[in-house]
């Protein structure tokens, strides 16, 4: 016995990758009007007004999805499932926080700028991730792909999450709840930051957390720029507080010509460019060929949409 | 019955460290009469001219033992073993080489440079090692340890070594034998040389390998520099046939003032630092430990050096 072809459909652009991503995981293309599903890889603008009966599902290209609560898609399909890219982009975003937090833990501005040998001093600036300790403030899905980058470079993590449910891994030393968050900066060498921007962690970073940091620490900030104050970070990293910030993420963002961040040669900046535009797209495919796998089984999908909480 | 203590001599210097490592492996600390082994934490110039004959094995310091080789203390001593430190190192090392292949895939080295945001300038150059693949040339003690970093990361590993005896990881694609190094070069996208200074690696990577390599590739060299030909690399380096280079050890060492590496935006250089003394001495000492319990437990001593093969 054959089953029937599991069909769905791709729109509004329907790229190589995509229509690989869907085929290659056991289903069919097909238009819209006998699909079983669609991978809609485009905003809310051009989305169809009303869905063919026969949709079960719809997967969204994006992981933030508050423009589409605005329109009235959700809330026209209320029996249509909706799933959004949350999580699909954090292996970027995570690979880049370790790119930022080696290159300061092995002086890498530094080399960069320099154009002449002197080894002997460069010798006893260079550390190693290997027994530091990294908290990992917001242990969501970047945090958690941090970490398994971390293990193997003998790094252990201290954990910081809004429940401190324990994170069941090897590298992770302890998990802490936010509200002890405090308790973290005298344990640990380095911070990466990448907790979601709300209004309970404005300014999570500032001038009393960064002054229990040590002359060597690092901090990466790959979530948003307003999590640590600006103004007491720059005063850090001129005193050598702390050794060096990495940030993908600034405040005031984007960071203007002219302002002290650009030229501390303790500070290495990047543009919010952890998840570039054509990276996002390979990673969406990932996630779309995931989620058809799971269709086609008939398992449970990945970031389901909750329409009650809003994300 | 006690058995007679395994008597072990130390020189030139006689650290804490290495006193340690040598009691806490089951061996007493002895003068170099009375030994049976001799451990030296120095470099050829000092060493003993003839060893006494009680003497059966000896640990260098030092991973790479070219310098030992071109003097004649392994030929005046044709009965002695002598082991080199070859992968003690490995870990710090193969940070190192990862350091170095992030910050080129991520484009850290002009994000320094940087004084203005330019994100969309930035997005299009930011790669990712996420289905990537590196090609780890010389795949020994640096080269496995750097196939464990690079697995979490996705990359997909092309392996070479010596024999070609494939080395079982999933996150490696094939193992290739140094003799078919030239298949490597168009099917890789980047390139990290761990491999041994021999006379048959000399210049291993010229003008030839340089042109088959991509416009994104980065070559990161952690072992010796005169594998690669410099002014070839230069050359690709400006022409753009290569994205970078990231070289821990150049040819000529030290790389001189007003050398081309030194401006090139598209290099990193670090001044053979990959393995500082602070880090050296406490894995030098971890071997140590291991190879002296080894020894007084009649086992197989751990990267005895192949008078043959040159290290």
């Amino acid at each position: 016995m054959t089953s029937e072809p599991v069909r769905i459909a791709l729109g509004p652009k329907h790229s190589d990758l995509l229509r690989q991503a869907i085929t290659g995981s056991g289903a069919t293309l097909s238009d819209l009007d006998r699909a079983r599903a669609l991978v809609w890889d485009g905003g809310p603008a051009g989305f169809p007004r009303r869905l063919p009966a026969g949709i079960e599902w719809v997967q969204l290209f994006s992981a933030g999805v508050e423009e589409w609560f605005e329109t009235d898609v959700f809330d026209a399909h209320p029996d249509v499932v909706f799933t959004s890219a949350a999580g699909a982009f954090a292996r970027s975003v995570a690979e880049h926080a370790l790119a930022l937090l080696l290159a300061g833990v092995r002086h890498l501005p530094e080399h960069i700028r320099a154009s002449s040998w002197r080894q002997t001093e460069f010798f006893p600036r260079i550390g190693t991730l290997r027994g530091a300790t990294v908290a990992v403030v917001g242990a969501g899905g970047i945090g958690r792909e941090l970490i398994e980058l971390l293990a193997p470079l003998g790094a252990r993590v201290i954990a910081v999450n809004r429940s401190g449910r324990a994170i069941d891994h090897p590298t992770v030393l302890e998990t802490i709840p936010a509200e002890r968050l405090s308790e973290v900066w005298p344990r640990t060498d380095h911070v990466v930051v990448a907790a979601p921007a709300t209004a309970a962690t404005r300014q999570l970073i500032g001038k009393d957390e960064l002054s229990q940091l040590r002359p060597h620490s690092w901090v990466i900030n790959i979530a948003r720029g307003r999590l640590i104050d600006t103004d007491a970070l720059v005063d850090a990293l001129r005193d050598g507080t702390i050794g060096g910030a990495g940030l993908d993420v600034t405040d005031p963002e984007p960071l203007p010509d002219g302002h002290p961040l650009w030229d501390l040669p303790n500070a290495i900046v990047t543009p919010h460019d952890s998840n570039p535009p054509q990276l996002r797209t390979v990673a969406f495919a990932e996630r779309v060929a995931d989620n058809v796998a799971r269709f086609v089984a008939g398992r449970e999908l990945n970031a389901r949409i909750d329409l009650a909480a809003g994300y």
